[in-house]
């Protein structure tokens, strides 16, 4: 949770002149999100997100993000519509801080995964695959390879404190991955981060995807094994065989995977896993008191990369090829 | 800013249940309030705010908050209506916890005061005192002059952490407080916590009087010092008088202040600064890491003190008997 700047009445007031959404009604920081501050906006036409954009947001990547946001969603994909200010910019400033104001999405994002979200999620997945394959615009992944041993390098030296032996686990994957990931799979733009509190549903159906600001050019794959990590482990760390098979039957249907997708699954799984031991890890290591966010736990990813780790082929997840 | 329980969408779909106000269409933590876990919820009716609530709060005086919400609002007084659920009650449990849902309210609350909103809040601030004069309950003020020795006790032997000295100041302070803070003056229902952050505007008008957490039964007098502390000091430190006979006078317009009152202003603004002083030293004291609020400064309530301690009389204030 984190509102990181307080937007005042009177500057609030004022950035909104330059928009045709009507008077502010209110607005509430609100505690979700952990790169940026989000408020939820009220004018007299709607409701509304504002999103001031904190330090930990390249300013030169807002305008894929916002692009993208508003590409997908003329699609019809439902993402957070970008809202123009009366000159046709979507992205403006706010306290001194880059901002833009998009449309709210309805729904709940689930607390307890029922198998029922797996398989939405996966068709919205692949929807968000082929919407994308049209997008102009491209971002590399800077939190792929190259990435992960930039991490890894700032935090070997303290990995021990989180559990013994750490730093040279790690070392021995980014090895082994460095020498098994895969090339050429079908690529294009992913979410990179569709973790559950970024997934809204009404019912069982998705109402909502947002926080598109992981998005990047890579293997659709891999996007799809980083939503086998964050959706189909239980709380006590057990694989959930069959939400694994309804998140990627469902994909499939919509966007059927190559033979050489399903084979670099396990391989995408355990580099998934990774990123966000490292990120984890890495936050974990850094955080200071006063921090607003609380860091999330990194052994579980270790725990996730494990399983992975141990598994034969894609058959592990249910599925064949 | 604080949310410190998360809502399960399952069990907050079930909680719905119980009212007549529709399924829920949203619902974000808002990261306002600090006693509290505030959420903005929407559903297929309307918007409203759900708060659970957390330890700090004795669930004992709960239905005297509620109640007097249901009151405040019955009698035009622009605060939060309790909601109540198909069973008649507006107090409930969720997550474990005592939870209620109350309307929204429309507003911004100020960060720049201007002498308007003294002046707008002054008349509020005397109709809640003439609306509350009806409300059958009463709740002893906790944190007057028996609640401010407790603190003291708790605080005296570190006080010097946070200002050297501060230790015997607040002792000689409290003894003069004990000689000298009054009796008989005009009592009824008061907020006893009315800061900006607790007033909502649209424009000028006040829109939304907001967490009657620390409401009780005080002198009348004593709200109004707390307001002058409050909403009348520049961030400099420097008083505002301007802001303050705006706020007394349209205070006075709709509830005269008896000579007692008048005499009394200058020792109860006293007491109004050294209650936050002490609680804000405390929570200070009292910080933990990870705590999601961050403690005010209790170095501003103490430069508020001695500015009351130098003045002669309510004549300071820039208003006359």
């Amino acid at each position: 949770m984190a509102v990181y700047t307080d937007v005042p009445d009177h500057e609030l007031t004022r950035f909104l002149r330059d928009y045709a959404l009507g008077e502010v009604v209110s607005c509430k920081g609100i505690a979700e999100g952990v790169e940026n501050s989000n408020f939820l906006l009220r004018t007299e036409t709607g409701t509304f997100i504002l999103t001031l954009y904190e330090k930990r947001v390249d300013p030169g990547d807002l305008p894929f993000f916002i692009a993208l946001m508003e590409h997908l969603a003329g699609a019809g994909i439902p993402c957070p519509t970008p809202v123009k200010a009366k000159d046709g910019e979507a992205l403006r400033r706010l306290c001194g801080r880059p901002a833009a104001i998009v449309s709210f999405l309805d729904g709940l994002w689930p607390r307890r995964i029922l198998p029922s979200h797996c398989a939405a999620l996966g068709a919205a997945l692949a929807k968000l695959h082929l919407a994308g394959a049209a997008f102009a615009m491209s971002r590399v992944n800077s939190l792929s390879i190259e990435g992960w041993r930039r991490l890894f390098a700032a935090t070997r030296d303290r990995a021990g404190e989180v559990k013994p032996g750490l730093a040279d686990e790690l070392a021995g994957e980014l090895d082994w991955l460095g020498d098994h990931w895969p090339g050429g799979l079908p690529a294009g733009v992913i979410h990179a981060d569709l973790f559950p509190d970024n997934v809204f549903f009404r019912g069982e159906a998705v109402s909502g995807l947002i926080d598109f600001y992981f998005a990047c050019n890579d293997f659709y794959a891999y996007d799809l094994a980083i939503c086998l990590n964050a959706w189909c482990f239980e709380h006590d760390g057990s694989f959930n065989i069959t939400k694994a098979r309804l998140l990627i039957a469902n994909y499939r249907a919509a966007r059927p995977l190559a033979r050489a997708e399903f084979e670099a699954l396990p391989v995408l799984a355990r580099g998934g896993a990774l990123r966000f031991l490292l990120t984890r890890l890495y936050d974990r290591l850094n955080h200071t008191e006063g921090a607003l966010v609380r860091p999330k736990d990194p052994a579980e990813y270790l725990r996730k990369l494990r399983f992975h780790q141990g598994v034969a082929d894609a058959r592990a997840y249910g599925i064949e090829p």
